[in-house]
């Protein structure tokens, strides 16, 4: 394997804004062939139901089943799976699941009320969803890790039934997947994947319960089935590629930082790996890092393909421009690998997940840390955050108005109401104020 | 005007559940051309900015200007136009926001961060987005509640800057909407709109900044130009037709119901108003009721279109199955005109804004009671919220590991590592554990 040569920008660079938005652009575009197919799926699933489950999941995943009751697994078969992994992987599992429990319990959101002067009564009560539907890929890319940081915030916000679906090609199930099912909590499991489960989560069939909400990864079958059930149940965010962007002081071990980024490169090709240091030296030492530790890592190939094409190396003046040029990527993951990085955070105002310090590598968030590891992507950062309790409950308005109330507020609502020409509005509030009613 | 006779149905009927759904259906059918054209004016505005913008304002609205920076409106503008309007309207805006922003102020997140035995910190920080654009329907369906609504939420999480846009057909200004802006503290206003107004706000112009999410309400060009956007900036929700369901125990005065159903039917033909009841005499009273004051309402023939067409009078054992039937329907706006609302709310699980006791018109809701009046449509509710200053912010969750945490947690994540085969993760925690790391 030859050394794979990483783009190097610097910010005081003329060029630099331009350069850094071709860097950070992405094909995302559609392709019209997965639209037609996954509709054309969608539609089956939703008109034919059970039938039609059965026989995509016979033509894509080759698995011929009598009924959709006999795709699902029972609990008793989430815990043989429990019992049959390594005593190493179940402990890790569980103490995983044990702090993102105990961080996401922290979120739990609480109904509250207050009441004004005229005794009217305003508020907003919280309550979780009935059911979530958790997508979970199968065959190569089965992740037990996702299905804890998915199926645990939905456990602890109180919804009612948690369904998780995975596909298994040819009949393969991965018994750790299964093994996080039963310590995350999942309520039913049906072995169906791509399209024809999002369908049969979105509208339900006779076998299959509808769900109020669909999250989890998936490939772009299962991305774009999740976009056009979306307004039918609620879906999660349609993930772009993973990425990671770390400022370095130029004081971390440089072999630290370079696995650091080929953690988010071995992801797949498209994933992004940026580093930004003050320290030009440095950056030249990571590179010598990457060249080294590259020919001894298991995925290789894709590391060389994704940091060849989208990392960076970019040298900045400061640490504060470090922050700048972060705030104007927005990444997923920002590691801050300085000396002090409680003050460096005080200028992060766009990050999915800021991982502090230098023994606080990525990876130990993607599993362990407690906080959620799905996280916006692509600059999304801006407006969005990482799934959490808040994405399995939803809040109700509450207004209880007194006579005295009705009889105050309605003026004011009536005298906006004719403003905006709407009479019916006008009078349904005067027919509560004292004396205008026609009681 | 004839009577308009309202679909009655009973909970105990055998086929209420398929008569039920049919009744909610709507058509929400994607419009190809509409696409086309909204695809085609987003194109134009990404690749030719403020050029673009102002052909477009010249063809739809037939406002010719010599720059983009010309169709600004100027703080000065919107204080004038505060002063132009009447007394009582300025008043009730003032009342109204002060309400809608004591409300908002409750729901302000803090950011939080606890420490573990072993040092580690874990938390999440709430920062603000930098920049929101409120689109604000111009001509007739102009609004001001509605800048009240979106932009006082906006303001109260701490959003940097607020960018309205509001389109002036023929250069008609509509004062209460500038002066609701000025009250609400709008930045910036722009007189542009359609899908050329969400384009430039999700892009940006030489003269018009990119906001990081757009809010409000608009017709099916700016319906579909923020569906488009979506994802190079957040959105708020695509509304449907608005709707209201009235559970009633029988003893509130006919009138002011069918008055409360007509403030939902007078939005337009596609709005949808139910009630719901154990009194079958009181279900007579609401019609005749409705005949009685339809022919006095000034939008009587939008109310009979729309109460003809997709209004109903549904029946039920009591009021528990009243609230089962609410549920089904997760409503936008939900009035509990009933004795003892505190009593029925414990059963209700799913609705946007819940109106409690008789004196609760959801007209008081709409403009002034302080809650927002942008809540979710078309049974979104089951997994949807209202807008509100969470919508305005957004989550970094921060992970800090001592050197100890790093040691101890990095095995878990090392052994979650390896178990998904990824090695490059497993090695970057490895190195941060003690003895091990390759210094």
């Amino acid at each position: 394997m030859t050394d794979v040569s990483i783009k190097r920008l610097n910010a005081s660079q003329r060029d630099f804004d331009s350069a850094l938005s071709a860097l950070l652009a992405w094909d995302d575009s559609v392709d019209h062939q997965v639209n037609e197919s996954v509709r054309h799926i969608l539609h089956e699933v939703k008109t034919r139901g059970d039938q039609a489950v059965l026989e995509f999941t016979e033509k894509f995943d080759r698995l011929k089943a009598g009924s959709v009751a006999e795709l699902e697994m029972g609990q008793e078969r989430l815990q043989q799976a429990l019992k049959a992994i390594p005593q190493d992987q179940r402990v890790a599992l569980e103490q995983a699941a044990d702090r993102v429990r105990d961080y996401h319990e922290r979120q739990n959101q609480t109904s509250w009320q207050y009441e004004d002067a005229d005794g009217t009564v305003l508020g907003q009560k919280v309550t979780p969803l009935d059911r979530a539907g958790l997508y979970v890929p199968g065959g190569k890319a089965a992740y037990p890790s996702s299905v804890l940081m998915n199926a645990i915030p939905a456990k602890v916000a109180g919804v009612g039934e948690v369904i998780m679906v995975v596909p298994t090609p040819d009949g393969v199930v991965n018994d750790m997947v299964l093994a996080a099912a039963a310590i995350a909590g999942v309520d039913r499991v049906f072995t169906i994947g791509g399209a024809q489960a999002v369908a049969a989560l979105a509208y339900g069939t006779d076998t299959i319960p509808s769900v109020d909400k669909i999250v989890g990864p998936g490939n772009i079958f299962v991305a774009t089935a999740k976009r056009e059930v979306f307004g039918v149940v609620g879906i999660d965010m349609i993930a772009g590629p993973s990425e990671i962007l770390v400022i370095c002081d130029g004081k971390t071990d440089p072999d630290w930082i370079a696995m650091d980024l080929f953690s988010q490169a071995e992801h797949d090709e498209q994933a992004q790996s940026i580093l930004v240091s003050p320290d030009a030296e440095f950056l030249d030492a990571v590179q010598a890092s990457i060249n080294k530790l590259l020919p001894t890592m298991e995925r290789s190939e894709i590391i060389a393909e994704s940091m060849g094409s989208r990392a960076a190396l970019i040298q900045v003046a400061d640490l504060s421009e470090a922050a700048k040029v972060s705030n104007r990527i927005a990444p997923e993951h920002l590691e801050l690998s300085v000396e002090d990085p409680v003050a460096l955070v005080e200028e992060i105002r766009h990050a999915g997940a800021i991982f502090m310090g230098r023994y606080t590598a990525e990876a130990l968030g993607d599993y362990c840390a407690g906080p959620n590891h799905v996280l916006p992507t692509s600059g999304t950062a801006r407006f969005s955050s990482p799934l959490g309790v808040y994405d399995f409950q939803k809040r109700s308005s509450l207004i209880g108005f007194s006579a005295q109330g009705a009889d105050r507020m309605g003026r004011v609502a009536s005298v906006l109401a004719r403003g905006e020409g709407l009479t019916a509005h006008a009078r349904s509030a005067e027919y509560r104020i004292a004396g205008e009613s026609n009681e």
